[in-house]
């Protein structure tokens, strides 16, 4: 059997220890909901002060000036290195809904002549909504993966675009991107990719997979704060031909020029729409701060160990939690969800004891470990209260 | 003639004089572009370092704990008090762009048998791109009423929709909401406003004039920061029946629920897209609250006076400057433009002077007076630096 003592051996040798003091974590909680809010890096409240402090100087001419103007492409290149993609296909602004519906009206747009967007029946729910309100609007139909089956089985010649969740917002199932991508467009199709749950703790290949168009939030792994802007990526063979739906001034090819007729920017820029969040978009950009030096593929290393070692001693010692997720830490986010039948009564107390998850309808329970600031006796400390909760 | 005494005595008897006291401005400027980016008000650093306590030592139980989840409609209810309308019909929410975006597919599905949306050719661009984009997905025709005529004379039984700036972007004419919005009721279309311009400093009464959809910024003369999230109106007649293109798990009628099938929320909560931006919409609430206890009528009586004595001072000393604004201040909101054929050239030296203003193509100067925090003597002295730059 493992003891406390074990997992603190793993700590102290454990290269990413010291990023932990890069975040600003409360006492006496350990917290296992990065993947659903993620902690407040340290530069967070100085990155804010700043920017009020230019409104107040500065005022109109900060947008030039301080740079706001740039801001969504600056962040947006910075996200790119987390992403695997070359800077300038990716931009920081509104919301995922918003972004995922931009993006899958550029691409359904791109296959005139395919009429199928497939999703999986398991997709995070606003993707659902968002891919059935653009297939309505656009004559399409939505092809729904049932729960369980891989969605490259229901790859065919009809397949416009295929909108995938990189990671299984439930289970953290994750779901490969080379292959899944090189699949959809052996089919025809363009690949869509939702990152929000795997961005920050997953290393990804936008451009080696080769994928088309993505979405993703800053405001879990990537700990961008409470609503924090969103982002998009679209490949540079498409930005050129991508048309979408909601344009804005800031979107036009010269937009203080404010003429009649819409020219979309030649960039990444045409997948703006209005004036950005910019006070939100500086608190990304001290999160970024805090990924600065960080090697991704030692995070997915830690984030594997973590999550092995939690189903590991849940096994041991909660006999009646059931893990959902992957066993195999390959395939898994940095996510492991339980079940238990009585996961709804149970959460206040589990997070009551200290243990920050999600509960997720029906009977599911949460926990994701952001190896930045969460360490291997984390895991047993928690485990520790989920078998007094669960006992 | 008059004599910067003259306008140093308006000061001494101007009953908003004291709100000055609510924003924080820099020395040394006389800022004339509250109608592109307002002041900061004195609240809103206290707000922003709020929510970031909020965030370090709450995580993700700030989202209910704190109120973050209800923010959009907390605040959407307050703006509503600056807008005549009954607070459960406003929410605060992504961006001018995409809020028009959603009402106007809104209001288009509500008269099914109309081909036609209205807008002046003279609109903001935003809006101009907006309106052909849903139009053309929709497949409604976009009438534009050539510039210097009247929007009303182009109603006919075609009109679905027509969506109006309540001020001229340009010019800062005013359309009376009033008699407009009966006009457009008459010919039996809906009516859209874009209040981005007058909100703050004009009265307005959405419910008693009538109006059917309305959107509008904070960032102007809401003094909401650089950016700072948009809001939306929707009539209670209107509200269920709406629905909007870009849903997301926040506009379900039970969110946490994440059931497949899309059911709208029965209130405005119906048209949020996703997760919005916290520390962006407490600014705004820190603006809200500069507004606390502001008559609007008083800013009104106040914004004209202001304006009036500004168009006279150029009349008197800029021959250079001719005024396109209205010269009826019951036709103008809170400001003046100005032609000069250098415009381009002279504005740097004009804001190098201290006097801050738009310069806007091809050849206008554009100043706001945002009366909670402009003051007479600043008329007098941003007519000083024009007369000199210009003589």
């Amino acid at each position: 059997m493992l003891t406390r003592d074990d997992l603190a051996a793993l700590d102290g040798a454990d290269p990413l220890a010291g990023f932990r003091e890069r975040f600003d974590l409360p006492e006496g909680i350990v917290y296992l909901d990065g993947n659903s809010l993620g902690a407040r890096p340290l530069g967070a409240p100085d990155s804010a002060s700043a920017l009020l402090g230019e409104w107040e100087e500065d005022l109109i001419a900060g947008w030039q000036g301080r740079g706001w103007w740039d801001l969504p492409v600056r962040v947006g290149g910075r996200i790119a290195g987390l992403l695997g993609a070359a800077p300038h296909q990716v931009i920081c602004c509104d919301t995922v809904t918003v972004n995922l519906y931009k993006v899958l009206h550029a691409a359904v747009a791109l296959r005139p002549d395919r009429r199928v967007v497939l999703l999986r029946d398991s997709a995070f729910p606003t993707d659902r909504y968002v891919v059935e309100s653009v297939a309505r609007s656009t004559g399409r139909a939505v092809r729904l993966v049932p729960r369980g089956e891989d969605p490259l089985g229901h790859l065919d010649g009809d397949i416009a675009v295929a909108v995938l969740e990189h990671s299984d917002f439930r289970t953290g199932e994750l779901l490969d991107m080379g292959p899944a991508t090189a699949s959809v467009h052996a089919a025809g199709g363009l690949a869509v990719w939702d990152l929000s749950h795997t961005a920050g703790v997953v290393p990804i290949a936008l451009d080696g997979d080769g994928a088309d168009f993505a979405v993703g939030c800053t405001y879990k792994w990537l700990n961008g704060g409470p609503g924090s802007p969103a982002y998009l990526f679209a490949a540079e063979r498409h930005l050129d031909a991508s048309e979408q739906p909601v344009p804005g001034w800031l979107s036009h090819a010269d937009p203080f020029a404010m003429t009649d007729d819409y020219r979309p920017h030649p960039g990444i820029r045409r997948f703006l729409t209005g004036t950005q969040a910019i006070l939100s978009m500086r608190t990304v950009e001290a999160a970024l701060d805090a990924y600065e030096g960080v090697d991704l593929h030692e995070v997915r290393a830690k984030s594997m160990q973590l999550t092995d070692l939690f189903v590991r001693l849940i096994d041991e010692r909660c006999p009646g939690l059931e893990v959902v997720s992957p066993r195999d830490a390959f395939r898994r986010s940095s996510q492991v969800t339980v079940r238990h039948p009585r996961a709804r009564e149970l959460h206040p107390g589990i997070v009551g004891s200290g243990v920050v998850g999600d509960f997720r309808e029906p009977d599911l329970l949460r926990f994701g470990f952001a190896p930045l600031y969460v360490g291997y006796t984390d895991v047993w400390d928690a485990v520790e209260v989920l078998a007094a909760v669960t006992g």
